[in-house]
């Protein structure tokens, strides 16, 4: 799908089953708003699915893998080959994200967008490259228009057929070394702010003299990744499709800028899984206008926040469906305000 | 089991435990500290279990109910029939806890406490009555010295018979109509600050002149009620057997409170689910030196918050135990600093 095509199809919260959903929750068996931010919560997801009383059984986080040409500056402790050898982790089922997903009865969807060093042979690895890794943006840009607007599109095609397989919420999981200095300038740009105050002093980035009206596809393509273009275009086919998205960290804030950059409605299905231990997660989620369900100090990435997050949204949807009423139940309600 | 025999044998963290479990978390397959407030809480884990890679497979909920005196004083916006209506509502699988639990993999195990209204019959619902409900204490004591220390036992005993049917993790919940009145004397007087602190103005409420060197069967008899007691018991009971226990909100907190001043290493055996949108909870919380997994506006009881922070537990050992290391994935360690 050309991503004008998907970007065209993104619609707004449906009002309908918000209003349906609202008026349910206030019937349910529990001092009305006692359970705070997953009422509010189960309305949203109303308003995205456009389901009155949606369920959100099948579950998958999209964990998308590219290297980072900046990465050779030495902005990371470890060395560029851990991407290609953790992809290898994520296969055989040994990371964290594999950990929680399991845990949370959430399938794991990898998908090599561009890693540098040889993969092994992974029957359960997607492999979608756009390129052995990014250019240094320092040096030039991370990669041309062309493959900008391809990662994207990968992105969208990757939530589309994970749609056919069967999808009611998706989170997105990244992994690439060097990727929060590409995340880190997304996020200064689009958010309007100096890297600086998003990365903090010391990281040896020169700041970016881009204005703020620039295109999300090419600031995508001068600093890059293929993995963060490509959580852009998850997040706007799952949009497209009225498929809540919960979000990871930093690397899914500056996913999420470009998406909402693009499609602006797209931004009424995103879900903050958690706040970052990285300073300028609080910046992304800002400009997202979004507040986090979790804040326990997690820097790792790979989706573990957003997975993490996942069954305090089903939770929220779950309250929503199966809760009993008042009159059901046979409790009595408290008498109306005279 | 007497009171005072489960209070002697609550023993300390096992430091050896946690050492081990320490180390392998360094070793596993993420920047060191990367996962944040999980590290830390499985090294607790193994602490209290006395195991180095614990496993939290199963769980329980114990949801306490009774009714309290006060409530004839219309400190509560619901009638005192809702207690019994809300137990129903337990046995029937239609209350918010219900809800949860199912989610999360969690058994309910309703104790009736004391409920004043005649409950049906309920196979479900455990009968261990104390009385028929506290008396009003803002004329009387709530219960006898006597009443008080049945309560504690009973609490034990239930948290024993859960272990032996298999008991790696519980949560607290409770069901009482009036009861954050009770719950908001017992933290003025054991957090040792005033009612109005805990309850906000406007409660109506007498400023207990109790010290705050009560003893805690006093305090407990002195206002009630027959669950925040019984709860007292099960966290007595649970931390004895080096059980792990999840705290719901604003009562559970006045019932860790009475625990602690029985056994001050109880509180080692403590995991805060979240923070609660009572006011007090927030004094009962930094007496009891918890920082809550989870902040989300909840103010149900039942032991919802405390559901809902389970998963985070469970992925939290499940990390420690499941993970790979660095060697066993063949991934690069940072180099060590020189």
């Amino acid at each position: 799908m050309a991503y004008q095509d998907c970007l065209r199809i993104i619609g707004p919260l449906e009002r309908r089953s918000m209003e349906v959903a609202r008026r349910r929750q206030m019937a349910l068996t529990k001092p009305p708003g006692s359970l705070g931010r997953l009422e509010e919560l189960s309305v949203l997801l109303a308003g995205m699915t456009g389901q009155t009383r949606p369920r959100l059984d099948r579950k998958a986080v999209i964990v998308m893998a590219a290297d980072h040409g900046v990465a050779a500056e030495g902005v990371s402790a470890y060395p560029t080959e851990v991407t290609a050898q953790m992809v290898a982790n994520f296969a055989r089922g040994g990371a964290a994200i594999n950990v929680l997903a399991r845990a949370a009865g959430v399938r794991v969807v990898t998908v090599d967008m561009g890693v540098r060093a040889p993969l092994g042979e992974f029957p359960n690895v997607r492999s979608l490259r756009v390129g052995p890794g990014t250019r240094n943006f320092l040096h030039e840009p991370a990669m041309t228009r062309q493959e900008a607007l391809l990662t994207i599109e990968t992105g969208i095609a990757v939530a589309l057929e994970e749609r056919s397989r069967g999808l009611d919420l998706v989170a997105t999981g990244d992994m690439g070394i060097g990727n929060t200095t590409a995340a880190s300038a997304i996020i200064a740009v689009l958010a309007g702010c100096t890297p600086v105050q998003v990365t903090g002093p010391g990281t040896g980035l020169e700041p970016a003299r881009i204005t703020q009206k620039a295109q999300a596809v090419d600031v995508l393509s001068k600093v890059g990744g293929f993995e963060i273009g490509g959580l852009a275009g998850v997040i706007l086919g799952a949009a497209a499709h009225r498929i809540p998205v919960v979000l990871d960290g930093f690397i899914a804030g500056a996913a999420a800028l470009l998406a909402v950059r693009l499609a602006p409605e797209a931004g009424a299905f995103l879900i903050a899984g958690h706040r970052s231990a990285e300073p300028g997660h609080r910046i992304a989620l800002k400009a997202l206008e979004l507040e986090p369900l979790l804040d326990l100090d997690l820097r790792l990435g790979e989706g573990t926040g957003a997975v993490l997050a996942m069954p305090l949204v089903e939770a929220a949807a779950r309250i929503l469906d199966e809760m009993a009423t008042f009159e059901e139940a046979g409790v009595s309600d408290r008498p109306d305000p005279a």
